[in-house]
């Protein structure tokens, strides 16, 4: 009887959590809202302006951050071709739907007519993957991929990581930026850019050197007419689109800067984000995913605040 | 002594099969060009008027195909609010980059001024998953899912499937339409429509009742201007793409039908498909990613041909 007793109270009480744990995630778990609203300053990082490139359009400023921690001679090449003006006056020459946007010499085909490079490199050997550095901060995605044995964030990029054959490397998301090239791996360089602008074509990752992401601006790009050539390719001179130029922040005045801080990808703030987006607590939902896929976590950018300006 | 020989030779056949094994892949898989190359008719089926939809805008037709497996009666009352042109004069409102176009009524919240619905239902029942049929063909991937069990495709569309619940649902890759609604799980019924046109958010699956695919056209929604308000609500009134209609194409006559025919997905040549793209074999590829996730296999669409129209 006394068994009994207690086994019916065990049960009450495992009611009892049960009902608490299913109600206190459902209200009290935060949405991406409540922990971007809870944030501190010390949770942004101000953009470097080093490491940051602006593609002026007529139709406005594409931001992109720089990875030299994964493709350093291309980061520092794409910044040596900015400086000698190489890109200015070059064009958007491909918009094909759902996959990228491709920034290029028109005449890069004819050796009359190509753009020459002075001081950079016209080429380089490829840095689709790097060496794992196990010392660089990683925040790993709990629920897996398909494409890669781990995933996560490092700096601001989405990654992915081997420890079979110990590399590392950034991955193909929405927004990405990678150095174009023609079949030869070492075909590349940075003298033609393009963008992710559709489903992650994961496809391309460790077959092309990615060097930085859209931080701002990408909806000048993704919202660009698609080209009806092959590949997206615009097929008539007057719809290509002008790039007035290509600049490093650091080379404009402070005033010229767009001053934007980033979410710091590697601080305990991301790993609440990245909850509140695997279990999506805003009253609308009905179903929990209980997961997410790497190109699926935001990176939140806002313009910088004047208390992050002064640290 | 005799071992010895045997177990030399068993090694060295096993090193010869190995470089052919090595080899042989790289020179004769197909792509996925060579694969619709060599498609045959019985490989395409032509469009069923009855489950397509016409979305008429300024810039041109966008096809929908409709899922009535999986969405019975909101495919019925698509239809049905189509044929007593409840769609006509509405808007494309909405443009969220790297997420969705919404086509809705503009003045949807205000009782005076909005559309009537007539025979139609202004909203059903959701319809975010159904029972899973063993008897629908189901071509599965083998490289598995970050959000489901079992992911593939069925008649022509991503689905998902959970033997555990007995569930099955489709799946939001780029270019899905669903039903819109409001936070109530039975506000919606097709009265507001969306379209997938960024990196599939999976998030949204069994949220949200899908009703079918953009088969053409999805250039015509992908590229317009990001809205500037919230969510990507165009602010302005001038600012939104007006429908001119939305057709079945059962209700048109034959002429003014869009002619296509899909990729049969339950046929023995969608598997060679899905292979030629988990292993790019184009000469442009050095490394082979070796699996692929859903969102990534296309489903090929063309005019339909002379000889199939005949069959």
């Amino acid at each position: 009887m006394a068994f009994c007793i207690q086994l019916v109270l065990a049960l009450l009480m495992l009611l009892v959590e049960t009902a608490i744990a299913a109600d206190i995630p459902k209200q009290k778990a935060p949405t991406m809202a409540d922990v971007l609203a809870a944030s501190k300053p010390g949770d942004w990082r101000a953009l470097d302006p080093q490491r940051t490139l602006y593609v002026e359009l007529a139709s406005g400023r594409v931001v992109i951050e720089l990875a030299p921690n994964f493709a350093p001679r291309h980061v520092a090449n794409v910044k040596a071709l900015a400086r000698e003006r190489y890109y200015d006056g070059l064009a958007i020459v491909r918009c094909q739907d759902n996959y990228v946007v491709q920034l290029a010499d028109p005449d890069a085909d004819k050796p009359q007519l190509k753009r020459k490079v002075h001081h950079a490199k016209a080429t380089l050997p490829p840095e689709f993957e790097c060496v794992l550095d196990p010392k660089l901060p990683f925040t790993r995605l709990p629920d897996g991929d398909v494409y890669a044995p781990e995933v996560g964030f490092t700096g601001g990029f989405p990654a992915a990581r081997d420890p079979k054959t110990g590399k590392m490397w950034l991955v193909h998301c929405y927004g990405m930026v990678g150095a174009g090239r023609d079949a030869p791996a070492d075909s590349g360089g940075g003298t033609e850019l393009y963008v992710v602008i559709g489903h992650a074509p994961r496809h391309l990752d460790r077959n092309v050197t990615l060097l930085g992401r859209v931080v701002q601006g990408i909806e000048l790009l993704s919202a660009l007419p698609r080209g009806t050539g092959a590949l997206g390719f615009y097929e008539k001179p007057q719809q290509r689109v002008p790039i007035r130029a290509i600049r490093v922040a650091a080379d404009l005045p402070a005033t010229e800067r767009t001053a934007l801080e980033v979410i710091i990808t590697d601080a305990p703030i991301f790993q609440e984000l990245i909850e509140s987006r695997r279990n999506r607590r805003e009253d609308w939902f009905h179903v929990q995913a209980g997961h997410i896929e790497l190109c699926n976590v935001p990176i939140p950018v806002r313009p910088l605040s004047a208390q992050s300006a002064r640290k």
